[in-house]
């Protein structure tokens, strides 16, 4: 059982969210890679708490520091070491939840797994913050994949009952990922991103949360990445997405829907366009048999809501073994589908680049 | 890339659909499994082809034959090879599927993959055929983890607009799962049942074909299996499910409806019952954080129609670059959802028995 | 715990010496590689036992059936299965071995951790016939790196106080390595093969056995294969050669005389020859930080006597636990090492070959 | 390719010998270990440069500085990363390496292979500095045997044409190989250490190097550790060993040796000892069949002599292709074999940690 990622290329993340450092290694890229820290740290900007409202993308106390594996921001061949100090702790908040599990959180199995020896402050190595680590590798993996004409890129497709416009998943272009992946609060349309926040508003005001989906594309990968059996390409990107905290459903293409409809509408024919093969539609997603089809890659992942709200919640005393009810202190995000757009593009872009090493 | 699953035990697939024989190398088996022979069989029978309307669960012409790692119907501790002897082989039936790639089908890709070296003979290594040592590998497992109180089961939920009656995620029984694993046309609900089977026949009579939903559950598991991170028993079960044929989603629990629930309804209190600490709901699917939470696990796969269907599709000729009509003739199954059923339930049933050595 | 070696051409053996058949899957190909069979089923007759003496290359019994993975002697890119079909097994000469452990051998240990449960017929997994499927995969590593301008061969340096010819280390050919290669008893110099067949010859007449030395090189390999801490390529050798039964010691270049030189001497100076970077000696044997140099590589690796001797020897009874004398029946070969030859060749190929991939 | 290491506990070491930190991330620990943060100190004295003398055994500059996966000294289960800053930076020593190879150092390869892109100052990650990371792994595996009644040690058995007494394969005790590991410079016998120092500094005024063997043994181990074919303990120890910088040989029990002996001496005959099983003899050196025999386990390492000596070396200029003197400045060990006594006995005790998990 690891925190570790990657055939290829190694992500192996440590850290608490009230230790000294969180961080990753990255093993296995190759030497010369020329790092762009500015869209690095935009790309973290955008999962960082507290930063939809700001202007500045830099957020200086969450600043990654390298330790290793680059010189003059070329990477050097040898693993890249980052780690990011932890400043803004407030342990006092979480004094309670050693012995009273929090409702939908990691505390309960944690504590069973690991006996109590487990680190609980801010949900110790189980908090989100441990996705900041994967933000960057994702980052540098966007970078390598940009070499290869590769754009990946995602929204907020649904937040409640509010919906986004769709990709039209067999016509999706890098400008358009490459707006998406720009913003702070990511949708296609500017409505739907108005009624979305209200909708977060609406649950903050209720001491409550919602959770939602975002819909992932990247386009420019070659036909024939990733094999059949236990390599496809939904299997690896999969295992990372569901290693994202609060990810509860992955479908790739028409996805759960394909159960509605029949093969004759499901299937995706083949016509000849500019002299080349393409898909005349793209229901699969742009996987096929496990393998890139040349289409674009469409996949969405649902995001349950925030565990931690303010009501009272009943849970139980770990130690006295009785019924209990437990309010959860602090601030909490009513919503993290905005601040987990960032994380699932860097999810994507991270397997991608591992399978096409 | 490779046709290989497991951390601790490895389970390495091999063969394809016209060759010699198809089978599996399972590594890391403990020494001493009494292997029971007629549940591995009668498990092999559910996934084989033509089986629903045959009494006997033993198809003579599928059985797997033992070459190494079991004496006496008990593993030695060595690696247990296993292979199917191929013997009903049409190949005529796809002679143009070389150049002509079947729409949806793996077909394209692999082309470009393999530069037109890999065996296209029935689907080759991408023939649905090799789930069949998934069954064994499977079945074998289920037969580790009933050894510690663990069972395995799944039912069709949907197959186009016909929906089974859901698990009652809180309350599964293993007298359940095993009444459902017993069957060839798995449901919940006998009427279901039958509008799914008329709904796969309307669907053979239009030249069409349908997909579905499989609903799988696994009870008696521990509290604290998996990790967070990259070590979820979500990733790891997403990633073998993922390698069965024509699976486009995975969800736990509540799955793609949490972007409809609030927090509060989304949560699972916990209570004290009979002296220890429950979960009053199971939205959560029995994972939480990555790790079973002691409640019954509980996940949904969607199955896209079957690929092949009879009418006339439109392809191009990948030698001749020039749109074609393609018509694939030989038998094909209209829905394989109810062929998948002894697939998903191997397929976790191995993922579980590999987390928990 | 596996039979299982390779990362990006995974090798998995199984089968049992008396068991129904031995085999292997390799997982990790590429499609296109064509395959010369009778340079494979050279190498295995290399390996097999009574070969010495017979002209034949091609040993009818002990022919490799390729189940998987290759049309027309050309790789598929899917796994490559394979089986040899054990005929001539004597299990009678065996039967007391599995309360009686033959001192040297795997018995006693694999007693105890298999809980008697391990097949110990003819070794089971443990026996040296599992090395025929490291020469197939081996051979067709081979094959990989001839394409690649790559060569190995080995040759035997000892057996007991004989000694061959060593390799001058900065200067080896191709055409010195497969003239080896094609040997059932390798040596450079006829002469030290006749003083070792007669020191083979007086530990049989003896009911005793003798070890020996081989030494492995390869040429053409190009500069910066392997990496340094985990990856030299020493780990990853010496990882494969000390998976081949009997292998105690592995050395590179000088090795274990590296510990009578001081710096000056063991040193390998640069210099320029026709244009390129040469090394004026190579003590380091091909390797430098783990990392190939350009100059051959040359290791040495040493086989122990013969485990299985007629001599009676002291062991004990593990039901009765009381000391008793053994008396090992059947017919033992009283030194492996001239068939160790093919299989050190085929380990060094392997993990070559999966090096460069 | 990559700096990792481990099978259940996984070892990543990043960092440069001049760059901001080195440091690593143990993966898989269970949680509850106490560390004893002073024996960690201790060990990691030992290996540090400039120690012998000294009487205190923890050097301030070079303090590992946990990050996460300990809270009071005890570890979570979370991933354990440690940085030590890089304080002593004399990088202006090295400027000509990159373009004039230091003979039988990495420096040829690593410019092929990373395009001139890699670290070069001070070795970069190709430094002897990075064993530090290991001895601190080694340091807690230790403390993981302890507790299961295991010690590992190790001494300096030959520097030169010095030898220290060997160990008596058969009967090591936990109190000879503690006794070991208390000492900066190890010996058996104190005679020899005299000796073995003499010829270090006789080295040193000639401006030469020296190199050694280290014969390690660990004993407790339970009977039937590892696995035979590609699991076997020799192949697990030799992967971490040859790992280590300038270790260019292992062997076990009596290695190389066994090429001189028959079977009749080689083979360890068995007895009843206490009610036990017994090994009479330890040629096999605690492994049979791949795995532990019950006997101790011992092996040899031979260390090449250190690569930087300050006589001018003949090398090439990689930019004008033109042969060059070279002289190496700065200081440098003229024989690091005592400080790598630590190194080896922390490689073994993290394999065999690993292997045991």
């Amino acid at each position: 059982m690891s925190s570790e990622f990657g055939r290829n290329i190694k992500l192996s993340i440590f850290g608490e969210s009230h230790g000294k450092a969180i961080g990753c290694v990255i093993d296995g890229l190759p030497a010369g890679i020329k790092l762009d820290m500015e869209k690095i740290y935009a790309d973290m900007a955008r999962r960082a708490p507290g930063q939809d409202k700001y202007a500045t993308p830099r957020l200086e106390k969450d600043i990654p520091v390298i330790l290793s594996g680059v010189i003059e921001n070329e990477t050097t061949g040898a693993p890249l070491a980052m780690i990011i100090e932890n400043t803004n702790t407030r342990s006092g908040d979480y004094s309670n939840i050693m012995t009273v599990p929090r409702p939908s959180h990691s505390d309960y199995p944690a504590y069973i797994k690991y006996g109590g020896k487990n680190d609980v402050r801010g949900g110790g190595h189980f908090s989100g913050r441990l996705t900041a680590p994967m933000v960057f590798a994702g980052a540098i993996a966007k970078q390598m994949l940009k070499a290869k004409g590769i754009t990946v890129g995602a929204h907020i497709a649904k937040i409640k009952d509010v919906q986004d416009e769709r990709f039209d998943k067999k016509n999706i272009t890098a400008e358009l990922l490459n707006k998406l992946s720009a913003r702070h609060f990511s949708t296609i349309s500017a409505a739907a991103q108005e009624k979305m926040r209200a909708a977060i508003e609406c649950a903050r005001m209720e001491q409550d949360s919602v959770g939602g989906v975002i819909e992932c594309a990247a386009v420019g990968l070659p036909v024939g990445i990733g094999s059949n059996m236990f390599s496809t390409v939904e299997s690896h990107l999969s295992s990372i997405l569901f290693g994202i905290p609060a990810v509860k459903g992955v479908e790739f293409g028409a996805g759960f829907a394909f159960s509605d409809m029949t093969g004759s509408q499901a299937n995706d024919p083949y016509c000849i366009k500019d002299g080349k093969v393409a898909l005349m539609s793209n229901h699969n997603g742009g996987v096929l048999g496990g393998m890139t089809s040349g289409a674009p890659l469409v996949l969405d992942v649902v995001i349950k809501p925030t565990a931690s709200i303010s009501r009272p919640q009943q849970s139980v005393n770990l130690q006295t073994m009785t019924e209990e009810t437990l309010v959860i202190k602090g601030r909490h995000d009513p919503c993290i589908v905005p601040r987990a757009v960032p994380v699932v593009e860097a999810a994507v872009a991270f397997a991608l680049a591992d399978m096409m090493m």
